[in-house]
């Protein structure tokens, strides 16, 4: 069982500790639902009216409808007014910084579904525009190394 | 709204197509809990056994047994039986391949979580075993460029 995360200083041994204030159940406590999570890929996909959003993320409108409230009032998206020439003024949605910082967990999940999920290859590829090769989400450290399996510690932050 | 993902080829205008085999949605499909993700937190910071998950992720003994029940049932953890010397044989769960390969939306949940979802730095950190420096899921293509905001592009596998 030696590729789990490695416990060091006073988080060894785990079970002397709870992970009360964890980050990836606060992530969750804020998007937890599998349609908040395709209303985002449809925000980054480009879609801001509402009736995109219910056309293409598979929810009935009012679950379209509360959980795009929900990743507004969390911050994820912004709802504000807009006016094209000659048409009445809609309410449109688009993603804000907080909302742009997800697409890591998005891009990991659709690795990750590609690979364990589909048939042969994923249905699309998403690729750098600058050159054309085809992006992942990688685990690496700030001095640049690519981190493997079993080569991960949790240290406390203070 | 040109940081949004271009859509390439036939993907273009997105109008004309809908996301019916999407990676995304399959990967929710398989792990679609807060309950499943922190079970897998768990495991992967090393737990095995029933009651140590019952005691760490926070859910109800049949609500761990479930989504347990679930993890196994879709190939991200195994099921085995176990004896230490002198006690009787129980059942402990590890993580499959498949199971481990989830870690970059872990990671990636983590430091959103981190960045948005507390008061300051989260309560710990991920460091790289071999030096000791700060892991990050990152978005990188496979020429090795970093892949920032508005670089994405989305493009048919066949």
């Amino acid at each position: 069982m030696d590729d789990t995360v490695r416990m060091t200083g006073v988080l060894d041994p785990r079970e002397g500790w709870e992970a009360t204030r964890c980050s990836i159940a606060r992530a969750l406590d804020v998007v937890s639902t599998r349609t908040a999570f395709l209303l985002l890929r449809e925000a980054f996909y480009g879609a801001t009216r509402f009736d995109d959003f219910v056309a293409r993320a598979g929810a009935s409108e009012p679950a379209t409808a509360a959980r795009l409230r929900e990743l507004v009032e969390a911050g994820l998206l912004l709802k504000e007014p807009y006016k094209e020439p000659g048409e009445r003024t809609r309410q449109r949605y688009r993603l804000t910084d907080k909302g742009h910082e997800l697409l890591p967990v998005l891009v990991a999940l659709m690795q990750w579904g590609d690979r364990w999920e589909q048939e042969e290859a994923g249905p699309v590829r998403l690729r750098h525009a600058d050159c054309g090769a085809t992006i992942h989400a990688e685990l690496r450290c700030e001095a640049g190394h690519t981190v493997g399996r079993g080569e991960l510690e949790l240290a406390v932050n203070r």
